[in-house]
């Protein structure tokens, strides 16, 4: 399936700053970029830089009075749709060093205190079918509501509250995952269907030697997200970093099929 | 039925400190002293003043080298055991201004957070079914290990962690409970059964007019908790605080059921 | 002087709550209600309750779709301006039980945490001018500044980030007050010159006998500050606490100095 | 110079678990291991795998009901001492990706919580002579005291503590640093004259295109710090995680110069 991306950003800043920006769809075997183009106004150079686990790419930009920023694409995904719950578990003295960070608490998952609820909760699962579980219960548990969360929400946070936006979401899955033994990494991502339309958090699950996109608010089927870069958590993924001051004047995501008119 | 209570505490000070200790049973209508006596080694005077709510006293100590005390008493205890299960509810609008602050999150009982979780788990049930519900939950989700929680460890870890001690049992179905607006304080306590011996924490919920005693860890049967002192959580009902450094030394705790000797 | 108060809520409910008030100017020997009167348009009865430290009074008010209230008062205070540098210092054993709370931490006030920045930095001073040192610490190190902390501020954050509303000033004095061994309680208070014009949150420190009021935030002198409630800290002093849900439709707050006018 | 490094380890466990271990000093051009074993008793295999940032390597292993290991290693060192303060600031804008990461908050380094008082004391520094007063402020402000933190010890908390180990020296330096625009570093290491000998943590920063280790404690000069693996913080560095229960029986740690034998 194709996805269309536009975004439109227009920031304004009190003193000139280096801001990172992430909104780029991110170039993999799974989901094809047929055509991109990411417009900035600065009187500045744009410099490109690898992204998390070299996923995507991060642009810094220097800007002095105002960031506006415009970002367009079809990306082409080709992802089947995989059934978690039948994959194997695999032991984490298994794993390779780049995924070991995923096993481990990060700034806003703090699964080394989840622990113990998911040794009571699933302790009979393993592989697959845990991941299938943790994502189940994580859908069953919650309630989506914007304006719930703040900055400084973290995933014990919302284990308590039982309410939160897709990073939220996203937070508590990837930290019940951990805490299951189960490497997990926060995604920033394109999806169609996400309302109020917005950039979107999704999460990674590593599972039998690959890594397998879900969507713990199920707003987004794995077949039709396009990632745009992975992390620990929030604060790898962020679309915007402002080493500085901004404020938002305008902001637009917008995501569709194209599929219909192909 | 009648406790004795013996406590013997010892401790070293690099410099004069003052201390505030709460380790005296109170004298209340269902908690009756018939033999008290604190003694401390000290070469200042000792001063006793009001606790928590008029519950119970607490003394004021200045040390200069070392804290000695020793505490013995004999409480006759004469409290009906009740069945929190068919206790009425109590609009929280009824509630006096002393019952407030028991309503409201504090510093280790973050009450704001659990309120989705309470919501969604025990949505239908109200006053002393509730609490009742939340007392369950608590014991049958909790397992207790001896050093499982820091002195930093708050209600929402252990919401989390599903380990603790007595503290932490009490931190989280006080939190629940004022999450599900039924008051609740932290009560110090003597009981009868406490493995390691120790100083016990236990609960008190307010329902149908009156505080009723539970400990969630469930040790102790209410009609044989001695109070000592009540507050919002560990802050309030410590049994020392130092203003100043001091070095555990000897502690010990006994509480024996005197009936059969009697 | 005398002080002119008018307040305007109305705030919108998807269900019936439950609400909490706290927006009286208290009666007390150092200010004095000449005039008072609040409406609050409810179909059911509205209860008034005594506040903590039994000063002031709050409201509990039962609201079905809306809670629209109006408070207006004169208040004349009659309060001398104490020079808090000249007064003795107090042993904290020298406490009265009541005020053993405000040594304590609190949810907002991690007074713990900023035991050894106080040990460090103020180690020689104690008493008023002890306090006044505090009180002109806050006063350069923070910056003012709206909407630049959230409901989970504390104390430590602001003594992080050195911005925040006069909530933050309120934690952060009173949390290093508690770490210096001197009693501080925050204080929900109407006062003149609040820019923008709102809830004013000070501090009360307790010397020599006494508590004396200190706005942090330097806007409000202490001669001219109305007490509406006091407590541990933004928890017990909340101007609204809503068992349920919310929406702001308006709210004023006007606060004018009558003497030019008498 | 050249250290000896003998380290011993033994631990029980209830249930069979698996460990990741990171005892071995790194192969790096500034420190060469001339000799290096490391013994685990198990009777799985031990898998070896890659560093956080390709520094050092992580050793999987699996223990039924014990882990012992030892581990002894020379390694020559020839790092030429660094003036910090003479070094140039790099915009973060010219930060390649792989070091985005440790210009942002991780779990332990609040540093986003520290961006106003880095401002507001180090206001008009930049480069190395930023980061020099950095290390000097974490020097002077902290006092070295075992014992004084706990696992969940954030640099926050050591802010406003002002004591704790080289853990807490090392995430609080970290956290300033990264506050200041500058990136840092978490460093497992080994060091002469660290008392107690124990694993130590000290940090790198990133100035003038390179790394630079600093010992915010005193402890250690850069030129005598072998490192064994990098990383966010302590969640990273950690020098054993235990996926499962284990229990301390005896830990040794000894770092010797070996040059005056040589």
């Amino acid at each position: 399936m194709r996805l269309s991306i536009e975004v439109a950003l227009e920031y304004t800043l009190r003193e000139p700053a280096d801001i990172l920006l992430q909104i780029e769809a991110a170039q993999m075997a799974d989901q094809r970029l047929e055509h991109q183009s990411l417009t900035i106004w600065s009187d500045h150079a744009v410099t490109a830089t690898a992204g998390e686990d070299n996923i995507g790419q991060r642009c810094w930009v220097r800007a002095d009075h105002a960031l506006i920023a415009r970002y367009e694409a079809i990306v082409a995904i080709d992802r089947p749709a995989v059934a978690l719950r039948s994959l194997p578990a695999t032991p984490v003295r298994m794993l390779a060093g780049p995924l070991v960070p995923y096993l481990l608490p990060s700034r806003y998952c703090e699964s080394d205190k989840l622990e113990g609820f998911v040794r009571r909760t699933f302790g009979g699962l393993s592989g697959g079918a845990l991941a299938a579980a943790l994502v189940d219960w994580t859908a069953d548990n919650l309630r989506y509501e914007a304006g719930s969360s703040v900055g400084m929400t973290t995933a014990l946070d919302t284990f308590g509250m039982r309410t939160g936006v897709c990073r939220d979401y996203a937070h508590l899955l990837v930290a019940l995952a951990r805490a299951a033994e189960i490497p997990a990494r926060c995604v920033a991502a394109y999806a169609p269907d996400v309302h109020p339309s917005d950039f979107h958090a999704v999460t990674e699950l590593w599972l039998d030697g690959g890594w397998h996109l879900v969507d713990p608010t199920g707003m987004a089927r794995a077949e039709e997200i396009a990632r745009v870069c992975v992390g620990r958590d929030a604060t790898d993924i962020a679309f915007m970093t402002v080493f500085g001051d901004a404020q938002l004047c305008r902001q637009s995501v917008r995501v569709a099929r194209l599929d219909a008119l192909a």
